[in-house]
């Protein structure tokens, strides 16, 4: 079974944030690990598939639609679900770890319900500390400021197996 | 058509919490509408059922699961769906208005996934003016002090029509 | 809790299947019975609607989109998810007894998806014997030639508690 | 973006049906193919998955679960639903062309959901032509009584570009 690393963002992306999702997906691909995402060819999704499959790793792409017609090119493997938002949930479920970039409610969505569902999260310059304040004090939620410290942080996680609640079937 | 009113909040919550929760709930049933929250026999979900049931309301209950083991015993309608946090993205979107009461990562992800279909959302004592600042700006996201001015300010988006995104399958 | 009988059928109906529908809709209706189904102003879902309501009963549909811009015109309260077919799982767990009339693939997905789950299924004039002989076996599914039939074995069935998996959430 | 040959069949299986379940695979990994299938340990599942594995196949397993608890030891990529049946969806929504096995409510209630969403299937020694005349008489659903017949089929069908409704949004 492999690793996999799930990566949420923003639809729309701002020229530094899209630079830091490509670079994101290059490391992740380095590690040998999957890259999963919502699959969009928009924003987070296309320029972490971008890295990543440029960096010879797997897509991804787990997307709201029945067709491929709004698909980034850069996925490998896409899941065509046709439940637009409540995709949301399979992204985070199917992810040993999250690592969530800069984006708006659809984001926070994904954050939330990774959180819900026991699997750790990386926020990458992205601090959502206020909103939830009994998961950073359990180190369930860890902030990272550049793509190669999320990667820092994440190898940690699997090498100590913390994110292998997908495995365990057990919360952390 | 029924107007319907999606009550969120956690599954855990303090007394006053519970009967704020409980006020609110018969407050909606009295203006004649729908109560929908996500059925389960706690906190929040349980209380406004009550409330609402009491004061001769309907109420339904978007389950996580596929019987009714879990179920709050003020549920008129269970709406089984066996999908887990998935059944999040159903409530926001089988209400004309969500208001959300204080809660966990469960309830964050509603207000996002509310946020993100268009849905307007009142916040109950609850504020995340941090978390989403620019529906704050835009009016979709507003808070609200106590049930009652909840119920006030919901009132006067049923009359402007404001929540009908419903019908019109447009974003206000 | 109300007794919640989910009617299942085609988007595109004979006019005498349409006749049926709004007959079983009624029946349903006198029984007390909350009508549920598919939700769309389509074939035996807007028939069988209209007989509920006209008799004066509850009618819920449960819509694959995620407004109700394609919604029968006699539904009462719209479940709103936005997930295309997946919603078809939910029509099944939510009723208490399925009853299915003639219609293509859709239709059997919902037979299929109901037998699945350990639902009571009553096929009204739409014989499935040899794509399901071990459930007309274990007397799961059966047979009815008209509305009346439909709705006799149904009252038989809630009399004995047989579709009240639903409340169990056991198989019968 | 690779060709997805979903794999669909009975959660219980005969040894002949196991058999050629693995043999299913091995021809699908063979020819280049991805394998997806409800990725649990048991039956149709767990066989085509060993056999597309040990001849060097990707395989993808779209569980109901929230964890790999019940997953098949075969699965490289796990994607977690936490849905129940309403994965089924996800199975043939994703899959250029959906071979289905002899299988139980579980699996028909798959190839309606195939057929419904324009997918084009191929019934392995698992004949349903009285059940969707319609859709034999278009030849969207076709018969086959080998694992060698079955993928030959799936070639021309990959060849001739019959499967790529996924690609281009529209129904053969």
């Amino acid at each position: 079974m492999r690793t996999i690393i799930g990566v949420m963002g923003g639809g729309v992306s701002d020229h530094g944030t899209a630079a830091a999702a490509e670079r994101l997906g290059s490391l992740i691909a380095a590690e040998g690990w999957v890259l999963l995402n919502g699959g969009r060819a928009a924003g987070v999704m296309d320029a972490s598939a971008r890295g990543a499959q440029a960096a010879g790793g797997l897509t991804i792409g787990v997307l709201p639609d029945t067709d491929t017609s709004r698909m980034s090119e850069f996925i490998d493997i896409p899941i065509l679900t046709g439940m637009g938002d409540a995709r949301n949930v399979i992204n985070v479920l199917s992810s040993n770890i999250v690592i969530a970039m800069r984006g708006s409610s659809g984001t926070v969505s994904e954050v939330a319900l990774a959180l819900n569902a026991g699997r750790p999260v990386i926020m990458l310059d992205f601090p959502l500390r206020s909103t939830f304040p009994i998961h950073y004090s359990s180190g369930q939620l860890i902030d990272a400021a550049t793509p190669e410290e999320a990667v820092s942080h994440a190898k940690r996680m699997v090498d100590e197996r913390v994110g292998n609640t997908i495995a365990k079937g057990t919360t952390p």
